[in-house]
């Protein structure tokens, strides 16, 4: 059994690559060989881990040499080259883009809901969408124990989901400074912004993903969802305003236990002390925070959820190096090659 | 039929009174005579109407003789205390707190909605809550036609709904000072609070008056509402996540073209090329924007709006204004006094 890895980071020089670096070090992954890859541009970068300086190299077809596992947080076109070349080599990649969530031969992984998805991967394995992930991991054990049969979503997200372009233009502009690069044509800072729309019926490529990703991982392709995904000139941390409907009816006090006894949920909820879930309390956490959970008597099976977590750690790179731990502590690194086209 | 009136703003030193002060001028209502009050605190300061100064009174029991319309926009003691003792002189109370809006002998009013609500009232008007208003405004067209069975609600609201003491606040913590006052005893800048909790459920104040007040103004009291209220760190104007199912089927398009040929309302949606509602955008107007008209796909009748106003004008002080014009055109000033005791 392996224990002594050479991984691969792609998209070292970001925001959610430079994360997982410190990630990688904190819950002291067996890392043993280090790669650190981006783009041109960003190569040549110095990056330090566990107090040993790296650079960054360009990625290229030959980057993946007996890299063990690659965390890829990148855009698209290197997600959609790379991890085929990275796989067809046996490289186990785990990918934090958008493009292979939903493709049949991927699995979509959060380790404390459906870890068991990952037995028999093709090399590709993909994180989910970071305002997915808290959902699923706060909502996860109320769908196994009462059934849920439709949610509503609107979500309070930080702009840091753009990336640190995304954080820079907030900081400029609260600065009163016209901003180097725009993440969105309208102002961020003061403002509420939405994510590009994309579908024909004007929902949001983040609503999509929301709308998508939660039944792949849940294997529930009938759960009924409805999302609005708004954008906030907050530097760290997503909060969710989620209502739901569960198929079994169940109190308010039963979830709140059901979800304190569960992975990855802790529950802060007295807010008439001001004590409940915050973006800024959520910072460096990686756990996923639920409060004000209520009872919502407009419907007879209803209550209303605040999930908040660290967009960037449990939402990013957090969940990748756990599906990277699942791989290891499951022993998943030989895998069957698969035809990612058909 | 009057038309010189002599008009008292209660609470002229505050946020909304200021703003009160504003729209009466930009409006050209007839004031002939206007007195300034406010808390013992507040009295001497100096401001100008209509390039005319005025120093600001200490509210009293005299404060109300042979006035025509007071405008209340000052705390829950002075709104108990003084809208009684106006009313029984004769003026009319259009009070902006909270005290009096379900009140069943108080009519509450947004005179794009409920107009008729004002015939027969006994001298105390109250304005909804801002985040009533411009919901009730964007969604009268579509209970009208339609008919409305539930709608759940999840607010972005600024912090100047708690006046001009969140607005320092919030500037304070942007600058890294130490608030000199707070609204919050959570951090505002970069994060999401909620209004103090108040009930044995759970919800916060603003979440109870958003659940009643609109159903006393649709005059439909089996209206299925749950509500979720958010502060963020912005500065002005309010957005309306807004999820809905109606009696009738009807569509986007429907939807769009009946609240665009509706009083007070601005459609803004097209989101493809950035184009929407933002609290931003909304400032210094009176009208309530909605966008994002999207079917949801997670019920039969559902869909989702986008509603957003600038909660100090059409959520406050501009709403309280046209009452006082709708008290004019209808020649409203006598009334038939009532015992708001029982």
């Amino acid at each position: 059994m392996k224990n002594k890895l050479k991984i691969a980071v792609v998209g070292a020089t970001g925001l959610v690559g430079r994360t997982m670096l410190r990630i990688l070090e904190e819950r002291e992954f067996p890392v043993v060989d280090l790669i650190l890859l981006s783009s041109p541009k960003g190569a040549g970068s110095v990056i330090a881990f566990r107090g040993v300086d790296y650079t960054v190299d360009a990625i290229s077809e030959d980057s993946f040499e007996s890299v063990d596992i690659a965390l890829f947080s990148a855009g698209k076109d290197v997600s959609v080259k790379y991890a085929l070349i990275a796989a067809a080599k046996g490289c186990v990649v785990i990918d934090n883009g958008s493009y292979w969530r939903m493709h049949k031969k991927v699995p979509l992984i959060v380790p404390e809901v459906n870890p068991d998805a990952l037995i028999g991967h093709h090399g590709i394995i993909a994180n989910p969408n970071c305002s997915t992930i808290q959902l699923v991991v706060a909502l996860k054990p109320i769908h196994r124990t009462f059934g849920i049969k439709r949610m509503i979503v609107s979500t309070y997200q930080s702009i840091s989901g753009a990336g640190q372009k995304g954080i820079n233009q907030l900081n400029d502009e609260i600065l009163g400074k016209e901003p180097a690069e725009r993440v969105s044509k309208l102002p961020i800072a003061y403002n509420t912004v939405f994510h590009s729309i994309t579908d024909s019926d004007g929902n949001s490529e983040e609503e999509i993903k929301m709308t998508n990703e939660p039944r792949k991982i849940f294997n529930d392709f009938d759960l009924k969802i409805s999302v609005t995904c708004v954008r906030l000139p907050i530097l760290g941390g997503h909060g969710e305003s989620v209502n739901i409907e569960t198929e079994k009816p169940t109190t308010v006090e039963e979830l709140s236990e059901l979800l304190n006894n569960s992975a990855g949920v802790t529950v802060i909820d007295d807010p008439v002390n001001s004590i409940y879930p915050t973006p800024l309390m959520s910072k460096d956490k990686d756990d996923v925070f639920v409060g004000r959970i209520r009872k919502d008597n407009s419907i007879e099976n209803g209550f209303n959820l605040w999930i908040v977590a660290d967009n960037i750690r449990k939402g990013a790179a957090t969940n990748a190096v756990q599906i990277a731990e699942l791989v290891l502590e499951k022993n998943l690194f030989e895998f069957e090659r698969a035809d990612f086209n058909n």
